[in-house]
Formats: C-alpha cells, sequence, structure tokens
C-alpha cells in the first residue's frame, strides 16, 4: 500500500515515469509503494504494533509482505500465525531447508518479492552464499545431497504440475528418510509458497531493498 | 489421515488391491484414509471440537481438509482462522465469487478434492448446478457477466502464470468495477487455493463423497 | 444450430446480454442455440428422423452434437457411422472404457460439452458417480486397476504429446494385457474424442441440460 | 497392418535391426508394415476393392491410412465416407485450403504421416513446391492473403489450445469473410486432422514413399 | 538485407501485397529481401568475396544467411569462422550427424530458414531423402540406431528445456559410445542452430530457393 | 574442463560424494572442475594467453567459458572473436543493454553458468544492483523505460517462443525507436546466449565464485 494522500496510482501503470519518482522515494524511506494497489492502512493493533518492534530489532526491518496485510489486522494476524507456525515450528525439516523450499518455489514462479527474501535467507541461513544463488537459479545445478534433492523435486513439481503428483512421488521421499510427517512439511511450505508468491505477483510487490545486500 | 490402527499406507501405493478395501469402508463411515500420508491424529482442544460439531450441524459433516489438519491444533487452528476470513469475512466479492475463484483455480490445478468441494459450493450458492459445472470444466465457455469473467481471467492467469502479471491486468479489473482492495481478495482467495490445491495434491487428499450429489 | 428465425448471432457475442434470455429458451424446449454459428437445419431424411426418435426413446433427447450435424445429412449420416461403430460395434474394450477414454480425453481438452456428456455416460455404465467425476477431475487421483490405468494414460499422452507416443508406450499396453487390436481401439477411441472436443469447442457447442443431473 | 505371415512384430521394438531389413521390404512393394500394430487384414468388399483401385489408378497408390483401416470393412467405409464429404465435398473452402489446414494441423502435432502426405497436396494442389514446405515448417513465415492466415491461425490454436477459442476468434474469421458455414468447414477439418495424426501417431503409422517426392 | 534502393519495408508488413511482387523478385535473381530488415549491405573484403565465389562453385549459390551477415565484414568473418569449425572441423561426429543434430533442433524450433537448409544438407549427406524428411518432421519416428537416437534426444532436450539437462543426460550419450568431447561437440552444434535459429526468426530470413529441390 | 591427472568424473555423478571434495578445490584456486566433461586442456597460443592474462589484469580473473573452451585454440579464438565483437562492437545499444538482454535470456532459460555472470555485469554496468536482481528474477518486475522493456520482451519471446515472432514484433522495436540495425543486435545478442546458456547446461559449466559478490 502506499500512503494514501499521494496519488500515484497512475504513475504505476507507466514505468518510464514512475520509475524517477519511485527510486527518490525508496532513498527516503524505503517503505512507499509496497504494492501497486492504493487503499488505506489500518491502525496496528498493540499485539502487532510489538511484533513489527521485534521484526525491526532482529531483522533490522518490517518485511514488506507484513505492512501489505497490515489494511486489516485480522488477516495480519492469521497470516502471521500461520506462516510463523510452518517457518519456525517443530518440524522433520530444518529452517534452512524449509527456506530452500521456499526460494526453489519462488524461483519456479519467477515471484521478484518471494526470491529476493527466500534467496537472503538461505544465504543467511546456510552460511553459504552460491547456494542462495543456485536455489533460486536452478536447483538441479546445486551439489545438493540426495535428501534435499529429493525435496527440492517433489516441491518443484508440486508447483509446476501439481496434478501430475502421485504416491511414487511420496515414495522416493520416504526413501531418502523423510517421515510421512515430513512430506506434509515439504508439502505444507511449498504450497504456502505458491499462495504467497501469487499475492507478490498480483499486488506487485516490492522486497524491502535490504535484502539484496544480505549474506553476501 | 487414516485410522492409525489400520496400516493400510501399502494398499495406498498399488491402487489395483486398494480400490475393493476402500470401496467397503468409504461406505461404512466415510472417514478412513483422507490422505495418503500415515500419522497420528491429535486431540482436538475443546474450541476445535466444537467447530467439528457446528460442520456436522451445518454442514453434515465435516470437511476432510479439516481432518486432514488435526494431527496439529495449532495448524488446524491457524488453517481455519486463515480460511474463515478470507471466505466469510466482509468483502467486496461476493461468497459464491469467492467460491468461484476457489473453482475455478481448482479446475486449472486439476486438483480432484477441490473441484468436488467448491464445485458443490458454486452450484449451492449460485442455485445454479450448471454453473458449478462450467466454472470447474472450463469457466470460459461460461455465460458470466465482463465482472465475473475479468475475475475467472485474472484468478486463472495468476494460477498457471503468475510471472506475467502486470499493471494491465489490474486495470482491467479496475475498469469493470473493482476497487483496489477487491483486487486484494480476488488476488488472495485465488492465492489461498493455489496452496490448498498442493496441499490436496501432495497428500492425496479425499473429499467427502457428500459433495458429489450436493446442490445437483 | 440455433432456429434461423431467430437471429441471436449478436447475443452471443456479448455474454451479458445472452445470458437471460438464453435461461429462458432453454428452459421452453432446451434446442436452442446449440452453437454458436448461424446457418439453416436441413430436413432429415426418413432414416435420420427414424434414429432421433429412437433416441428420444433410448436417451430421453437427441444428443445436441446430432442436432449441430443436422444441417447436411451426408455429414450427419458420415458421424453416426463412425461413432456408432467405434463407440458401440465390438471390440476388446467394454464400453464403460471406451466412455472413461472419451471423458479423460474431453477433460485435458477441457471441453464443456464433451466432459459433460461423457461424465455423465461413465457414471451411468459404472454405476459409480464418484469415478465419472474422478476421470473427468484428474483420472491420476482414481483407483483404476493397472489395466485402465494404462488405457488412460495412453489417451491422454496422445491427446497432449502425439508426438511422443513411442513403442515403449504401446508396449506398456501390451503388458497389462492389450492385443494390439484392442492398441488400435484405444487410439481410436482417443483420436475420435480428440476431434469431437474441438468441434465442440470451435463452435461453442452447449449439452443438453439433461447430462447435469444424470446418474448422480 | 504388415503381412500377417511375417512375424516383425520384434522388429519394431528395436529400431537398430529393423532399419536394414524394412529398407528392403520398402524397395520390395512399399506395403508392409503400415503400422506398429500386428493384427489381419480383412478381405475387402467388391466397394472396397473397386475403390483401391481407383486410388491407384489416379494417385499411382492406396495411401497406407486406407491399408491400415482395411483389417476391417465397417471402419474402413465409416472413414472414408467421413473424410471424401469432408475433403472433396461443397464446401466454402477450396481443396487447397483444406489441405493447407490438414498439413498446418498436422505439423502443429509432429506427425510424420500426415505432414508428408498433406504437405505433399498442399505443394500439388497450390503448384507452390515452397508453399507446401512453409506450411509444415511454419505457416506464421509464409506470405499468405488475410483469409488464409485467419484460417490457419484458428486451425493451430484449435489444435493447440482448443479451450481458449472464444467468440472473438470466430469473429476474426467473419471479419476477413467466412461465413458461419465456412468456420463449421474450417473446425471440421482441423478437428479432423486432429483425429488422424492421433492415430497415426498411437500406430507409428508410415506414409507410401511416394510421397516425398511428389509436386517438388 | 534487400537492395537498399527498393524501399520494400512497408511491403513486409502486409503480407497479402507484400507476395506478388516478391515472387517476382525472387524469381528474378533470387536474393531480394533477404530478411525483414532494410539496411546497406557492406562491401565485401577480398577474402569474404572470395569465400562467396567459392560457396557459388560449390554449392551453386551463396547461402543466405552469410548475405545476411555481409552488411559488416567482422561479424560475417567471426560468423564463417566459428560455423565451419564447428561443421566441418575435426569431430568424433561425422558430418551427416552434425547436420542431424542442426535439423533436429530446426525443427523443434519451427525455424522456416534452418529446416529448410538443414533437411537438405540431411538428404543431401545421407542420400536418403526420407531421412531427411523424418528428421525435420519427428526425429522420434525415424529408423535411427541407439547412437543417433540418443544425440538426437540430448539435442532436442537441451533445445527445448535445457534446465533440466543433468548428468544422467551426459551418462546416457556415453553409453552408447559417445566420448566427453563428443559430447562437447552434440552440444556445441546443437547451441550454435539455437543462436541461428533464433538470428532467422527473428529477422524472418528466408532460405535460397534452391534448397527445396536438393537431394529428393 | 578439470585437471586431467584428477579422474573425478565418477564424483560428479553422485551430487552427495562429490560436495566435500569440490568445495576443498574450489577453494584452492577455483579453476578446477569447470565443466562435467572430462578432457585434456590444450596449450594455449601466445595470443590467447596474452588475452588471458588481459583477463586477469581487468576482471580479475578468466571466465571460466573461456578455460571450458580451452581445449582447442581454434574453437577458443572464434568464440572470442565472435563474443567481443558482439558485446563490445560498436552498436546502437549501449553495453549495459547488451548485458541485460543476456541476463534475461538467461534467467529463461535457468542458466546458473550465465546468470551468474551477467546478472553481475548488469549490476556492475548500471550501478544498480537491484536492477541486476530484477532482470534475472523477472525483468517484468523491473521499473524499465518502453525502450528496455520492448527489448527484452523481443528477446525474451525470441527465446522461448521463436517461431512466433513477426514482422508486428519487429514494428513495436521500430516503434520505441531502435533502428533496423539495432533489431539486428538485439536478435544477434539473444540468440548467442541462447547459444552459451545451453553449451553451460549440457556440460554443467560452473561459474567463477568471484561474480556472486561483484557489484553488489
Amino acid at each position: 500500500m502506499r500512503k494514501p494522500a499521494k496519488s500515484v496510482a497512475k504513475n504505476r501503470g507507466d514505468p518510464a515515469k514512475r520509475s524517477n519518482t519511485r527510486a527518490t522515494s525508496v532513498a527516503a524511506d524505503d517503505d512507499t509503494e509496497i504494492t501497486a494497489l492504493n487503499f488505506k492502512p489500518a491502525k496496528l493493533t498493540p499485539e502487532m504494533a510489538a511484533y513489527f518492534d521485534v521484526c525491526k530489532e532482529k531483522v533490522g526491518f518490517v518485511p514488506n509482505v507484513l505492512k501489505a496485510f497490515a489494511f486489516d489486522m485480522t488477516k495480519l494476524e492469521a497470516f502471521i500465525a500461520y506462516r510463523n507456525d510452518l517457518m519456525q515450528g517443530e518440524s522433520g525439516l530444518s529452517k534452512l531447508e524449509r527456506e530452500m523450499i521456499a526460494a526453489a518455489v519462488s524461483a519456479q514462479n519467477r515471484c521478484y518479492y518471494c526470491i529476493t527474501a527466500h534467496g537472503a535467507a538461505v544465504r543467511y541461513l546456510s552460511g553459504d552464499p552460491a547456494l542462495g544463488e543456485l536455489v533460486v537459479m536452478n536447483y538441479r545445478a546445486a551439489r545438493l545431497n540426495k535428501r534435499q534433492r529429493a525435496m527440492l523435486d517433489f516441491a518443484v513439481k508440486l508447483t509446476a504440475e501439481a496434478w501430475l503428483i502421485e504416491e511414487s512421488d511420496r515414495k522416493r521421499l520416504r526413501k531418502v528418510g523423510f517421515k510421512d510427517r515430513d512430506i506434509w512439511d515439504i508439502a505444507a511450505v511449498a504450497a504456502f509458497y505458491n499462495m504467497t508468491n501469487r499475492l507478490a505477483s498480483a499486488t506487485d510487490m516490492r522486497p524491502n531493498s535490504q535484502y539484496h545486500a544480505q549474506a553476501r
């Protein structure tokens, strides 16, 4: 959502005009024009305001996707609850593995916001900048172990051609050591980023500029 | 999740063997083998137990997707919270329109569970059985008004080729009367069913048999 | 073809206008506007008139595809001759199997007319309404035996990527028990519905409304 | 169908072995191994025998597709009746235009038999060898007039993505002068070759070698 | 590049008008309008003039792609140097095999210029006109030995979905006898024609008419 | 090409084993295992040795693609000659624009080597790290001016569906100010990276690790 007072909807339609003014405002505070949609942010509830403060403290900024949801506190809270349990809750998958799925799915869907954010997360959690690049460019070129390769193959097939997933695909995951409970988590993470990729693409959501240089 | 006592995982792998035994158990109580994954359901919290009772009362049964999530109360609650706000909360889109998006997206993804459930919902909410069929077979053949056609075109493009969505696509929605706030909701509903379609396909989730005959 | 006296061609171009008037006329006698093409029906030959009477008696109505062909008796007769031999003649494939191929091919091609008609036929011939739904939603989710699964895999691959069919595909059919003569029939049925799907899609052919509620 | 006495089915499975023996037999009489399927030809009815004689006289040979159908006289007759009315009957489309559709559709489906036969027909009927090549290589590169270009665009879209055909596609045909009756014929010809392409690909049907040098 | 004096750019935009005038000029000397781009040819260097003379002597004409490059001597020389080493230099692949790759890749990309030129080359080098047709229509229908089949499968997969090539694909080549050095050449030839196909398609390059009748 | 003495071909086949040993050798001198192909480098000619020295001086390293070509001096020289004229020669396109095309084409083809190298070049030449990311993630999300957007649309369409390029595509380029001579260059650059992408993917070519951190 961009600041309501500033009517820039037309500018978004004309990339040529838009780029200059935008460059400036981004330089100023990096929080205008998070999406191409123009509607009023809501007032943060105390819980959400506190959560945003935690983000700033821990990550250095509030991820733009949260600001994009901040027009409606019910939606914002539901999104955060679902996401945090999925990505930070207990699981047979490590946090890095979950971020690798997020990144590979986002790459398949060519989602600018999510490739940026989850590519950074893979670089950060793995401590291996090249791995982050590989997963978002073509995970098949990465030197993955069998477990991680099977995991990403499943996630990307589920992304591109979900209707072709069958028992044989689940068997391949079991063969490299995943439990059925883990398969749920692989599916749930891949499915979730198929959702957020589409929300971001539909609204032209822009990632925080800080991601680009993180963990290089 | 199927009942843990009954080890039928192998049967799932061999469709030929599976079909007979399954036909019987479904006739019995229609709640075994909801997915191809084999792991323990959790005990419902009082809130969730109450919610399941409401489902039985209002719809006649607990949708299998909820039973599938019932292995973990945090996940179940987060899913229900997100879904209910999205599909039943206030919106510039009618409930029928939201179900039309769910059905068209699920058809694009050829998801058996979701086509079944949301095709039934479109039949029921519209009172027009043929409309339900049209939306899940090929929405382009339906006699839709311009608003609904633009809405489904956006949702299906977002499903099939999210990376091609641009300002011109959003403009087309505005031209038929959607506000930016409505565009968020179209995107959010389409995105959400891209998530559930994949969860269902990844786990071979089976719809409640009651959907088939509903609202014909 | 719709009745020539009634110039509704323009209405077809504007779905919004069209829907109301159409709803009424369909309710009246269900035989207007079978296709989006506007040209004169021919007079039925005595043989064809008799055949239409048989249809009414046995099925309750004349399938719209036959009415659509009824502008030219040579074409109508040739179509019926080809179709009836294919679908009702002697074959190593049961009538249900041939209808399953028709339904799966039509689903792959997302053809409203043919999914409607052949989905109904599968429900009717199998006595299993859910099977009809499965075959038109995603046959891969159906609990098919190996023979029927191989048969539909071949038919759908032939539909989607005919140029990739090779000896190995035919071998797989032989391995589950099909004779070479049966392979011809699988191919011939799949090929035929690739024809009718396209005739129906090209002309916006509408199925008889009676199909929707059949054999649920 | 190849000659029943000679059991060559196995050779078809191994291209390396097959090629040599085949080269010889083709040189001998060019009528063995018309398809990869091995089953007995039927005895031609007098009418069909006479029709085959006419072919030999007029074209110099019996097209292999007819020999392939010659295992069953009902099927052979039905195929010939449907095909001949379609391609030689009265129509707003010239015979060349109908062959151009056949060739462009077959190219889209990469069908060796049909590209060979209908490419030759376009070269012959147009007297323009390069036109035959253009239509089977990429009709978009041909210098077509607007009528023929619209006709092939419709036929190829119907072939590749039949589910996307809508009123606007039919309008484009009307705009360049096609009557609704002509649109039926464009659709019927394109649809028919989508059938024969698949029969040929499914059975590995081989074209008569004479086509290659025709009308160069 | 067509002759600069003649401003035919507009005609290129309107195929209907264009075809007549073009037919004449082609008949006249077959070297106008080689591409849809209108800019001045350069003066040939003595080396290039000599090379063009060699072409005329050996092939009977200067391939249009060379004339298309003849607006800049550096580019022309670089193209010829790269191409001649690749296609005529020492290699574990025969010249016919290299042309088969060129033809199959060009067919996958539906490039009129390159299918024409390399189809002719395959016919000529193999002495088997039908082989030339098979490779450009659907190489999978050709009776290739295992080596050549694996070679074309690799080349066509590399053309259509380069990002899916992995070690298993290279292994398959090694298994039929290719050395690693040969794999480089297969890749280099397939890659090169992916370049020329696109240059030809981007500029609507027209093949010399002499190719059509060559080696039939 | 990796160092001939060290037989690591088998390790390449097993990613799990490979990763460890590789990580070490890369850390050591970053020039082993440039491709998955195992064959002897040639001795550099004095000219090529000098060129490699220039690379080291100017870029800090010899791009791995050049080392990969260094098994044959004719091929290496031909590649460098073609590439340098194309990317550094006179043109209506700036060097940044040429690199933007290289990056967008490589992203479409999901080529790890080329996305890495040309993404870095775009970051460096533009002085805008985010632009480099945008072009390789989804150029449609970048705020490009009309000229650059049309240029990349053409290059990416040419990459993905070269056979659909027609006069209307060239017209769109002319409309935003490109001369026919520039259109050649856009096509030539896009075509060239369609070649190198495929060489890199076919051989699993690895980019120099220095690219990753460049110009962030």
